[in-house]
């Protein structure tokens, strides 16, 4: 039985105490959150935990063994390295932290602690997520061709990090658990209109070390919400629309086809396949409550998270790239291709 | 009564010369094709109509007072300058030439005889684009953030232009119509996956003059067919979906205001407004049928299109723009601003 | 080469002209309507036909092999009729007549001669509509437990027949063309809220042979246009909505199943299933072209239509009880099962 | 502080006894459930309540004041009949009883004891439903000729009531709240494809006192959810979608002018209104979280709730006479009008 403590109490901490109290394999020990409003809030719903108002001492609580982080972004690094300091395994909110050398520091403690580090890319343990990876997987979509998200609504307006930290953050993850390639180049374009603050719309495009091509538009001002991802692949292509309550997932046999004439030696012949469409049934239990029990199972039995600390320091740096490009209003970014190995 | 010559009666020439056919004011005189088989169609349908496998033998009749070029874009400028020329008005579907050298050309030598030189953005004429621009002008929607579109399906994979020059080229024209402001710096990415052509997906963002960020996505192997343009304003944001049957323009009175509490000197509170949503009542007029209309009152009192060749040439100019950006990996190019005052 | 007259160039007639215009095996050799601006309409599109003010003159015509009847319902079987007495093969909108007693009469008239006697049961020509019967016939849906339909819309108000004999007809026509089963009960339901003429809304019910239950709303009156209809399979079901520009029919993978566990041994327990979805791909040529051509293929070599006159028979009869029902609030009105192996 | 009992902690339950401990004013102080593992979870979500496997002595705690009823519709009535005996006021789940004369019984006991007697209406505390209301009552459809109804789903089959009882009571309870009129007859034609027991969908027409026609289309096997209401009034017209995420109603300027011509003295003619479409802002507030205040409020300041034990009979009563009607194949069963005024 895993004791769990939770640093933060604000949005996502509840989702997080909730979704422990209802797992098997875990207990809920401690919350931590600084306003004594938060906390009262969680002794009324979670009487079996101890609170504190200082998220050192819930993390030095003795049945505590693995530390919930669902503070703000800047203070993800700080509390993550004392809690794997003080010898407890840690699941930290995304973005993992605010720099990739902070979450290369995490990921270097907890390998030489053998502690689990995880980073909390919740759509990756979606029904839909899991199918479209399915998919993926089985060729049944062909070679990728591109990625295609739109991730926009009115608000939340952040005021530490932009648009693309806060939203475009999501498509990062999914990626990083779709695609065996990684990002090689960033481009990214983006206005604040509101704020003397961060950029609250942004487009940004990633170059894949495979020629996939990954486009992210993530807007904090836009009038209606929209979840909608294209994957294009040579076979087939997937339409996954997150807002929609049933058929979430589409799979389109459609695609072009490629021929040379024998008249036409130098020509290229383009064909339109039109297929029949596809929904898959997906499961529809709750991501993060899968998620929660994946962290416990990599605690009890040693295993690595399929979101691992690595993940988040992937997604991070393919971030800090996007938010260099886009000041120079587009230039290209490229780095080093990011590991898949490590 | 202005006599009409159509030259290439392929995909768009019918449309053409079916809207030609039904408008007061003007008569068909005169369709052109190289091929027979389209011809023979042409003449079935349009039993008035003399036909010609050679253009300049069309542009030259004399029944013929004007002439409107359906034709690949390569031909554009040749036909279009031999037509003036010959002293005949020109209407040329878009985009209006292949270069914006060769579209300044076009426009001095209509200047110089007292020509009309139309452009075909069509989607300027739609029901919906007209209540948009009107909805800007009055000032419902206040200052305009952003223009965000989506135009996206499965073909026409063209083999000469790449999917900018192709699509994007419409927004370009509803852009250049509804808003005050020019393009400075464009900044685009785009991919080829198919053929060895031009590349067949995209992603354009435009800087205007004015700060206002124009973004649109573009793709020819899309599994659905999407016409989508979010326009964000400050007062008010639209939804203009193009597919739909009805309701195509959904207009929310939403947005984030701005305040600064007395205590918090530097700081900025977003908050966010929630309001009705208004879908007005559409003209659901073709739109070719007034925009023939409109060439042809133009001819007749003496007057300068809505979608004049300057129109056409501000739009080649940043396809121009666009396309260099393209090969750079969305290094931005920025240029003299347009101006609208020519 | 099979001559066609077409009676009647108001609403629906123009379409019929084009078709017959654009299909190969036939010619337009007439057009009669009362209205001089409809034949003028019709003359400057169909310059190869020749115009008639006198629908009788037309019938006469010696190039007429064949009569397409598109006037007012009222006037069907008196031209049906001529039309037949004088050798000429026939084509009538829906519905066939406006009593089962005059098209009893017109299907005698037609087997004494030897002529062609078709109905315009359009929908029953779609590709949907082809695909749902290929759905139905082929077990993939098994037991069809009941056809659902909604077909509402603002106008067209009818002054000489209620909204039961302009709407619902089309699912009947679509009902008769699925199904094995007949009719044997119907009952209805509906208001005139607008004028003393027949009613524009109404709920029909049908009762079928087989158990299966069919049920219509019709309505002039919404303030959206829907056309939805829902199929209860044992196997699957079907959603089919034809205002959708794609993806018209979706297939559900979805049921209930029926268990009784041993220790239970009068109880019964529902289980559900939640399979996959599937959008067959569609043709997507014009009906009515496909359907003139099936006219012409059944004249040329003496078939039965598809929508013969005994399907247009059905469908009256069925009509006439719902009409009856409607008059006394939905009390249900029985006749002798309509007979399918005339 | 109204001390809150309740009775059924199966699927409703749950969501009652997190309403009750949000809710200011009242505390949750016992849960009854005959089944222990109902009663264990009950209790690790709600430390604070007493946990009773007898209902009676729930009911008898003398910090229970209020008793809310959750159970199937069997026990309603035995329960809050003992409940009013008790000197509890008694809130209960839809449909109030199984039949209309056990719920005059309990009218009469509340009354006699001034205890308040509410039933679960939940739908007439929603934000959507709460707006159209605002719509009818001010005058903005003008008068109210339909209310139209699709209510299907696939499951829950119930095993002892048919589903008119379990899903066409929401749409009886709506109607009971927005408008003036009372049911006079009804018409009702149902199947069952799946069990021996109740039917499992059904068609129902309600003619109202005023004119007023109400249909309801109802049914546990369908392939999709649906949750749509039509509303057409003279002057506008409402589209009610309830499981939009967002724009749940959509108010239409559309409909039919009546007008006359000089020349034709005896004929109507019918002219069509296409205006604008408004979605006006939704409370989207937890309509369970409203009404249990509400009743709350009833209690506190003898209110007569919204949804009292008299719009609960009558609800019943029309439920009674569809199902009579339901056996008749759609005969209208006629009954003397519900009074409002009771």
């Amino acid at each position: 039985m895993v004791g769990v403590g939770i640093v933060g109490y604000g949005y996502w901490g509840p989702n997080l105490a909730r979704c422990v109290a209802e797992s098997e394999g875990c207990k809920l020990s401690a919350i931590a959150d600084m306003s004594p409003a938060a906390l009262a809030k969680a002794g009324k719903r979670h009487p079996e935990a101890a609170l504190f108002a200082d998220w050192r001492s819930a993390i030095a609580a003795p049945d505590v063994d693995a530390v919930l982080i669902a503070t703000p972004v800047k203070f993800h690094f700080e509390i993550a390295l004392a809690a794997l300091h003080a010898g407890k395994h840690v699941f930290v909110e995304k973005p993992i932290t605010q720099t990739s050398t902070e979450a290369a520091i995490l990921i270097g403690e907890a390998q030489k602690r053998n502690l689990v580090l995880m980073v909390d890319h919740t759509f990756v343990y979606t029904g839909a997520v899991r199918k479209i990876h399915e998919l993926v997987t089985d060729g049944t979509l062909g070679d990728i061709y591109y990625y295609d998200s739109t991730r926009i609504n009115l608000g939340l307006f952040q005021r530490d990090v932009n648009v693309i930290w806060d939203l475009a953050v999501h498509d990062l993850a999914i990626l990083d658990f779709l695609m065996d390639t990684v990002p090689a180049a960033v481009s990214a374009n983006g206005a604040n209109h509101v704020t003397r603050g961060p950029d609250n719309m942004a487009y940004m495009t990633v170059y894949f070390e495979n020629g996939m091509l990954a486009h992210i538009n993530v807007n904090w001002l836009a009038p209606v919400k929209i979840r909608q991802v294209l994957i294009g692949g040579s076979k087939r292509m997937i339409v996954y629309d997150d807002v929609q309550p049933s058929e979430k997932v589409k799979v389109y046999d459609r695609g072009v086809t490629l021929s040379s004439g024998p008249d036409e030696s130098y020509k290229e012949l383009v064909s339109y396949r039109l297929g029949d469409m596809f929904g898959p049934e997906l499961s529809n239990r709750e991501a993060l409550l899968t998620e929660i029990e994946h962290f416990v199972d990599c605690i009890e039995h040693k295993k690595v998270p399929v979101t691992s600390g690595e993940c988040g320091l992937r997604v991070v740096k393919t971030l800090e790239a996007a938010s260099l490009s886009l000041r120079q209003q587009g230039h290209p970014i490229e780095f080093a291709p990011l590991s898949k190995a490590s």
